[in-house]
């Protein structure tokens, strides 16, 4: 007989070792344990499901050629055994045996291996507030939750829904509640932004004003301090820091945590996010013992430091290179850069590597710019409008993270993966201002926002460039009397002279060089503005040139005005 | 004053020379001459504008902001004067100064330059047919041919054309006479395949396969002889290899050549493309003359050979370094990896790098494979498929090239661009196994088609995998009365078993196992297929376990086959 494997972990990365090992090596014996019914689902489809956008709920646990992944699958297609509905209990590493117990009899075994995988996943966190255990309140951490929920909203149980937390999961869970239920939503999130570990505030601020616009009641810097309801009735509201919320449902999701605590009893290193530490070929610090997606952490190849990433796809290529490693091969992962992305309503949002705050964490003397520019030639009929925020280190010029956004998500991502992917290799600004990406005018402008986006920082790190962000001036705006030089038409400048008067002067930028004496010179900084940016920056130059140096240009134009305050702009 | 800064050319290269310049230099003196009256437009665009995609010329001759880039715009809000309707007649390089023609008034001058840059372009290739000069015969390179085009078949002058050459442009042209204006177009390639220099011919012949259902009478391996026709009546018709087609409009698409005449005139070193030798600072032998864009040649950066790759893209990026190392800096554009794209109906088409063909050439061992996936999480309701071809050395495993397809542009112009962008960093194909893309299930599948066709090609690699390419099964299956194994459902199969009768077996992947006896081993190779490949990969590794080695998986499936020979499929 073969080697003997055992995989603790059926979700994901379990079935996927066993199926690569036994592709590599067809002798060996391959056993995978979960505690549920249900193995090898698409987890990251649960939102999708409770939304209505994946019908059934065998549609996350088949293949793409529709076939249900269940424990005949495996067996017969695979040559894989599943044992279901059993607990791992123990791993006696001395004597490289599992204790289970059979969740159906109360049974305990022992289950011998010579080699074990780790595939325990993550567990959500459950927040110790007064009411968490009433009825109608759930995590969304596997298909029984996804289940009894849609099953309760379909029954039309629920008028009002409160998600905590407003991370991925949550916000995609208020897409799901909203959009096809019409249940009316209200996201509550502790922080002050939304996605704090992929995004800074100002893009955080536009996917704000997006939610509120689907009419998901959002409310930020708000803490739950208990969930109200009786055992009977079920939950009817939550108490929150900024009143009380009615509500039939109470969804959970502030966030997850490595299952790491069946590799801590057995001694196996546990690092300082919580998940199992491994090397480059995903083994614990036992050598006979493998570990691979929601449960480990990895090393973040631009901070250099320890990082719990729980994403399917990486639990998927973790479990390629288990499987080559378990099967004699000398496969490697060397680390991740948080390539992370989320639809949100009719925006994509896709970013990499690290915000500003993170860089600035890391040692980094962070600075961005901030670009907007459709996603096609302009010239070409149809277009998108696209942001990109690109950040790099003021010293070096290396580049260390891009958030970018816009409502045709795959075009937004071309531009992000290719950024990316290239940040374990150290890019510059430069790099980037020249990167090769594809060009066609249907697909692209023949200067592309990933090239534009970096010229802008190069320009900003060269001292030529001097910005502002969307946000700050906003604020400025307020509190300074500031006054803008809007150099874009008439056309488009008039309403915002018509709203805010002596405060916003309007000469188009092709006339500036000769209408320059108008432009009054004063103490407080004046700010520039275009549609985009472009425009405004040719100005700041000009206006330099002329002896007025004490300008900032607002980056983003309108367009990022607009998405961070639709409420500034003059009714349309 | 400043430097004078003197610029040939006043396209694409041109104006963004002379703005970046500006921008760091105000001082600067900037004159770019240029022989039409149209300058500074998107010279790409111009089969949108003849296709209607693009309403006015002045469109393709606008900012983004809509303001005309005429000579007046340049003056006025860029500080750059342009004199169109002048011709670049000499280089004087020991007095530095540039003999000029007005077309106007045909009187002659001389501008002295401190600095001057060749943007000169590119110009079409006009094939020496006889007939080449009757009326309704065109290149299209510039505006005015655009102009003369369109204004024809508007007034309905235009029944049907003939589009010679096979290239980008002729295939552009081909869709936009046959899309909108219904001409009844009929397109001519001297090669066996569309596009050689770009992709491969499984991937071409999907491509014909596609114009043919656009009924773009596409003609492979035919060369145009004659064009017909008189001076009075213009063109009448073509006479080719393959018989005569009659027209009332014949499109020169047979290629570009670096205008590098007025260069090599000067005693400049022009390379054996015929474009101007630069270095990566993109100047050229002469230390006080720059060159861009389509005039020059640039070093591949695989291949390591000097290539010509004339893209607005290219043109624009090129433009900043000039301008940047004008105003003292030192910007490099160190090479290409010709990423290339174009829209062809309904299919967008990306590549990178080199075709087999050219790896071939360059003194690689080239192996390839072929992936066929849908673009988002197999569960989601809305999806689209992709095809990539992946190319690699098969001694060293480092990734040569890249081809793709699908209806979905943006979401193929993601995956090739994430692996163009990392080809000069030499990737190994477990580097793009691992490849850290972006992964929502609105987006990407958690194991995205990247990261598949690099596992396809790493089995491959290590002889696990024995693939066959769809073209040469379709071949064999003719020439050597082969035999299929279909491991889809029986569902799926059945009407092929219907079809090719004992030639085509039917056993579900599921239950191959179980069924292997069933299985007759034979002398000739048996072929594997599934709906895309991976199923019957574990079928081949199956088959193989049980003593039957001879198979051949036929890369990309079913898919595949469709993409490539509709007729071969079973009738729906």
């Amino acid at each position: 007989m073969g080697k003997k494997v055992v995989i603790i972990g059926g979700v994901a990365l379990g079935p996927k070792v066993a199926c690569r090992v036994k592709r590599l090596d067809p002798t060996a014996e391959v056993v995978v344990v979960d505690r549920d019914q249900h193995i090898s689902y698409g987890g990251c489809g649960i939102p999708y499901y409770v939304g209505g956008d994946v019908a059934d709920i065998e549609g996350l646990q088949s293949t793409s050629a529709h076939v249900l992944r269940d424990s005949r699958f495996f067996a017969g297609a695979k040559g894989v055994e599943m044992r279901v509905r059993t607990e791992a209990l123990e791993i006696d590493r001395e004597r490289r045996v599992v204790h289970l117990r059979s969740l159906e009899s109360g049974d305990t075994s022992e289950l011998a291996y010579d080699e074990l995988v780790l595939a325990t996943g993550a567990k959500p966190i459950v927040p110790p507030l007064p009411g968490v255990e009433l009825p109608g309140v759930s995590v969304v951490a596997n298909l029984n939750h996804a289940e009894k929920i849609k099953t309760a909203i379909s029954k039309g149980q629920v008028g009002s829904a409160v998600v905590i937390g407003g991370g991925a999961i949550g916000i995609e869970m208020a897409e799901a509640l909203t959009d096809l239920w019409g249940v009316s939503t209200t996201l509550v999130e502790m922080q002050p932004q939304l996605l704090p570990a992929a995004i800074g505030p100002d893009v955080a601020r536009v996917m704000a004003v997006h939610l509120r616009e689907k009419e998901v009641d959002l409310r930020l810097d708000t803490t739950v301090t208990k969930i109200l309801g009786d055992p009977e009735q079920g939950v009817t509201g939550v108490e929150t820091s900024g009143g009380e919320i009615p509500c039939d449902l109470v969804i959970l999701s502030v966030g997850v945590r490595p299952n790491s605590q069946l590799a801590q009893a057995a001694g196996l290193a546990v690092g300082p996010t919580g998940g199992i530490q491994v090397d480059e070929r995903l083994r614990t610090s036992d050598p006979r013992i493998y570990a691979g997606g929601d449960c480990v952490e990895m090393t973040h190849l631009i901070s250099g430091e320890p990082t719990h990433l729980p994403l399917g796809s990486i639990a998927n290529r973790h479990g390629r290179v288990i499987g080559t490693n378990l099967a004699g091969g000398t496969a490697t992962f060397p680390g991740v850069v948080a390539n992370f992305c989320i639809k949100i309503f009719d925006l994509g949002l896709f970013t990499a590597g690290l915000t500003e705050a993170q860089a600035l964490a890391a040692g980094f003397d962070p600075v961005s710019t901030v670009a907007a520019q459709a996603d096609r030639a302009h010239f070409y009929p149809s277009q998108d409008m696209m942001v990109m925020k690109l950040i790099a280190c003021r010293k070096t010029g290396r580049v260390l993270g891009v958030e970018a956004f816009g409502p045709d998500g795959d075009a937004v991502k071309a531009r992000v993966d290719s950024i990316a992917v290239l940040l374990p290799h150290e890019p510059t600004v430069a790099d980037i201002s020249n990167l090769e990406v594809a060009y066609s005018p249907p697909y692209a402008s023949a200067m592309d926002i990933v090239n534009s986006a970096a010229n802008a920082l190069e320009n900003t790190l060269s001292g030529r460039h001097e910005p502002i962000d969307v946000a700050t001036f906003l604020e400025l705006f307020d509190t300074e009397d500031a006054k803008v030089l809007d150099v874009r038409s008439a056309v488009q400048a008039g309403p915002f002279v018509a709203k805010y008067g002596d405060r916003w002067q309007n000469i188009p930028q092709e006339e500036l060089a000769c209408r320059i004496e108008e432009v009054e010179a004063a103490d407080k900084p004046l700010y520039l503005i275009c549609g985009s940016g472009p425009r405004s920056y040719e100005a700041q130059l000009l206006l330099r040139q002329k002896g007025i140096a004490n300008t900032r240009n607002i980056m983003g134009g309108v367009k990022m005005l607009k998405s961070t305050d639709p409420d500034f702009l003059p009714e349309a």
